[in-house]
């Protein structure tokens, strides 16, 4: 099924979730595999290559791909709602003759997938798939969040909204950094004690107080924070993560995916007096380029990722990785294909 | 009248203005001086050095001081409410024995004023008054929200939004830094002609089309300019200077004061796709470290003054210079204090 330009095959594994119109389809964007084979005009990739597939992707000739800022491909970037591969606008899944829709370019809840060269970023093969996975997504979005956007300097302050994966990994970014101090905010506060194994400080419950949350870090830190990450995709995460950072310097960097209908707002005032607004996508890391060195951050044991991968499942019981997701109780949780 | 800590009296030339609910004042921020004596504990000064009067300051010890990013003093920051010296609270003008009150710290539509050591920019005495007395507010602002904030790289597009004299430095300092094209928004189309001098290559008058602003700009350039710059206070403007700019890269800088009750609007998507708002207060230019640098642009004809001064008045006719600005006629007309 794959000796089509630009498309490898290859032996994946590992998991998550997403929201389509299109039916049916293989779902899993985040993941490890191994290069099974590959397509005419597939040069710098081979059968054996360890592989991270990555739900966005990276042509190398846009605009976007020669800009050293951006890593929003012209050609590659994220698409939910194509379900085909680009060179023929086909599936190469299906079952009784009908066709098997892919997702966002990688379709990684399978033995098997297809995806473009341009989504999959060749590896150190002696990088464990079972532990490297969680980089293809999540992890590098909040850390790169951190690292390429907000870009703390040593000794500054950051608050993180929301401590799911990508929040966490946002705070590990952050101490990374040399970050201080990392304020956690959440709403669970059972979250806090965990947190603190990604370099979480101190913790605010929104809940616990009755002046906005922008306030109480205010207070907490003599004028603002001087980085904030909005994690959650809140709208008022993302206004608080704003106008909680100090004027002159302070820095907030959007990562959580809004709603459609989502309006952001404050007072012009809040940027005239300094501060910067920005957003990310995948931490704002070109997947080709740039995720084999984040790959080797944990070889070298500069990042840490057991942390983590609280649960690990072989295939056949996947739905428990849901339940898990569902009820907050994994931060990632590993698909074992072999099992 | 001046022999108290950190104040100098000078002889002073020029400049602008201001609304402010404290009567009866003396205007007038933007202008040069030499400075007449010096006050207690003003070891940097001396009479006869000359100055540019800033309206505001830079005490040199606070976090906004020692911050590399930032210049929004914490002591001297722009206050349009006080009108006393800060060491005593009281003021250094009077009539019949009744106080008259300061301005923004310079007041210097008079002869003399008095002004903390911290509001004062010692600048090249060769530097000529009458010319880089437009230094000490707007060109400042314009041309620092570009070189500084807005950062275009050599051949990138830049869009400024409103061509008054602070939009049209932002034009200067984007031509300065070897923009391609600088697209100027005025909703009078007469302002073009006189703007291609400043650097402008095209220009847009939102009354000319049907659609958004953003969106002819983002057609003009293959989706949206590599920067923008907003310099006319309209939110509207500031929506419109954010919203064309690229993804990926694009940085929109607020340089226009909004009005107290607005609020910017934006969908959050604008900034997830990696585009950047931020705002400037006096184009990120500490007062007394930075202002002396600028003045040496001049000196050395990486800028040019001559074109931003239409006018010039004798000091008793001052009210012709508030004429030709509220009529839209001048740039910047000099008010001659030696006339």
């Amino acid at each position: 099924m794959s000796s089509t330009t630009g498309q490898l095959k290859l032996k994946c594994s590992f998991l998550l979730q997403g929201q389509t119109p299109l039916f049916p389809r293989i779902f899993g964007h985040e993941a490890g595999g191994i290069v099974e084979s590959v397509g005419e005009g597939v040069t710098e990739l081979k059968p054996g290559d360890h592989v991270l597939p990555c739900f966005t992707g990276e042509c190398g000739d846009c605009h976007h791909c020669k800009s050293e800022e951006s890593n929003m491909c012209d050609l590659l970037r994220i698409n939910t709602e194509r379900g085909v591969m680009l060179n023929d606008g086909k599936t190469r899944f299906s079952k009784n003759g009908k066709p098997i829709y892919h997702f966002v370019g990688t379709s990684t809840f399978s033995e098997y997938t297809v995806v473009h060269v341009g989504c999959v970023a060749k590896i150190n093969p002696a990088a464990p798939l079972d532990k490297v996975c969680v980089l293809s997504c999540g992890i590098s979005t909040g850390m790169g969040a951190a690292l390429n956007v907000a870009k703390p300097k040593k000794g500054q302050s950051v608050a993180v909204f929301g401590l799911g994966a990508v929040g966490l990994a946002a705070c590990e970014g952050a101490r990374m950094a040399g970050a201080s101090r990392i304020i956690g905010i959440d709403l669970h506060s059972g979250r806090f004690e965990e947190a603190k194994k990604f370099g979480v400080t101190e913790f605010v419950n929104p809940k616990d107080h009755d002046k906005p949350v922008q306030e109480v870090i205010a207070e907490m830190t003599d004028g603002g924070v001087d980085r904030a990450l909005e994690c959650t995709g809140s709208i008022q995460a993302m206004i608080s993560a704003f106008e909680c950072v100090h004027d002159g310097w302070g820095v907030a960097v959007l990562v959580g995916v809004p709603n459609k209908d989502d309006s952001f707002q404050t007072h012009p005032m809040n940027f005239l007096n300094e501060r910067t607004l920005k957003g990310t996508f995948f931490g704002n890391y070109k997947p080709r380029t740039d995720i084999p060195s984040v790959v080797e951050k944990y070889m070298n044991k500069e990042l840490e990722l057991e942390k983590f991968i609280t649960h690990s499942v072989p295939f056949s019981e996947i739905n428990k990785a849901f339940d898990y997701m569902l009820k907050g109780q994994s931060i990632r949780c590993i698909i074992r294909m072999d099992a």
